[in-house]
């Protein structure tokens, strides 16, 4: 059963991928990853939550049927090659699209999961799972510790981007509105956390506890 | 098709759970990881291990379907938050209440196993990833060399108990003896690792090999 | 739905997964891994690509009814434990088993793909994660970079004999032909890369830009 997506959303999917993808590439260059490394990254990024989504609803994985984002990330580490340091300067651009990225992979998860028959907190998780986990695999590649679980509110945006999407669908709003209201709040909130340097608390560390385990 | 727990399964289920996202929210806040990275990285030390199995059996894991370990593992956060340094005092409790959650976990691993029709030896290591899994993931989001790897008999225990239910099967034991023998071992084996320190020998190292691959 | 081998390709499955086991218990052994974790480990490094194409594609991943590469990796254990530090004088020979493996695996995860009625770059990229995708689980479990980012061509001859193998079904090869053709390529390139240390560019870090995201 394909998941069809209109003209418009097609052309936000190429910017969130793309975007994305770019994010993998750039990191994956900073620790000084061949061609192949930064590509694989850049894809992982780009995909691997949709993939874990994916599998864990018991469906095949989106881009093994559908080359759309294997180009997409292709172009891509086309275009980190060709303009290398510049995208340094475009970074107000890339954060946008990421945004919108965020965004779109979170709605895409949330409706898919819905339409999976499971029930509303299981599509919140997925809905954040499809927009966030791309990004915390990439990390894992790289041998970072996840940025998600440490930088400014990043994934929260999805949660609760996620439960005005459920609220939208209990109030009978109709399905395009929903996508907007509950896509217009990811990227709001993810816009106001990083103009007003909003984050979660962090929690105190036990460092005697970290030690004693690893002992 | 659900997979019904009597009601003593359930508190147990329960304390392993609970026990099993303290351990993870505790290392990841010895990382200083936000209050979401927390929940998320508890969350996953204790359903990880379930969810790889299931996904490996074809099955919806079972969380997606059963909001009681989101919940429990939003409880085990609070705990954390209101408690914080207490827990170090409450260190034998939370082991022990960690080494229930790993003997029910490995049982119930493995009886969804053979409940597939899968062999015995797939089952045993299905309950000891059931069992083990969470914490290694947990270890991989943390950016640290999993304890399982290293540490006192952990795994080990699973296998064993693992063993032990198959072997009560095969003689001809009820459903209930068996679980109780299975889960017994895993129980007294992870007791025993830790009152005496035993551990499984130590592979001795080629540094030379490690870095030539590394190079 | 068994996936039968015939009797040459099960002697190349066992030297494979044998390589590829020796290589994770190795690396784990280089850690400091206990007997289990470098088992598990070595396991992983064998049968890892091939669990995440099985997985994704919907399939019970295949040493779930094989109790061969369990075994293999155990033998594996017991050789790295018997002729120890004697593996680094037998190197050339590891390297061209590890080889084998690779192109082996790399076949298999192609033709699997294909029976699953999915396209032919698709099944491109599930050979190419049978064969390389095993190696990064073990450096992610042994807290490195995976390797294949960064080494010479590895994964890189996966694709090109994935590629080999699709334009040979295309002109009308029979079955033996083409896999022979294909994991012959998949050799080829990696004798020649590591004998002319043949490796693909690396991408020129922006370390700003991973200190901004790290920050």
């Amino acid at each position: 059963m394909p998941f069809e997506l209109p003209t418009f959303t097609l052309i936000l999917d190429f910017v969130g991928t793309f975007a994305f993808a770019i994010s993998g590439i750039r990191l994956a260059s900073a620790k000084h990853f061949d061609l192949f490394g930064a590509y694989v990254v850049g894809l992982t990024t780009a995909v691997g939550g949709g993939t874990m989504r994916d599998v864990m609803l018991g469906l095949t994985p989106f881009w093994m049927t559908n080359s759309f984002y294997l180009i997409c990330s292709g172009l891509a580490l086309v275009w980190v090659l060709i303009f290398g340091r510049q995208l340094i300067r475009q970074g107000v651009t890339w954060f946008l699209f990421d945004t919108i990225g965020l965004a779109l992979f979170t709605v895409v998860g949330i409706e898919k999961t819905l339409q999976c028959g499971l029930p509303w907190w299981t599509a919140i998780i997925m809905g954040t799972m499809t927009g966030a986990a791309g990004g915390m695999l990439r990390d894992v590649f790289i041998n970072e510790v996840p940025l998600i679980f440490r930088k400014e509110i990043y994934a929260l945006a999805c949660v609760v981007g996620g439960v005005v999407y459920i609220l939208c669908r209990h109030w009978g709003c109709d399905e395009i509105l929903t996508s907007c209201l509950s896509g217009g709040t990811v990227i709001l909130m993810r816009l106001l956390a990083v103009k007003y340097h909003l984050s979660l608390p962090i929690l105190k560390g036990e460092e005697a506890y970290a030690k004693k385990e690893e002992k």
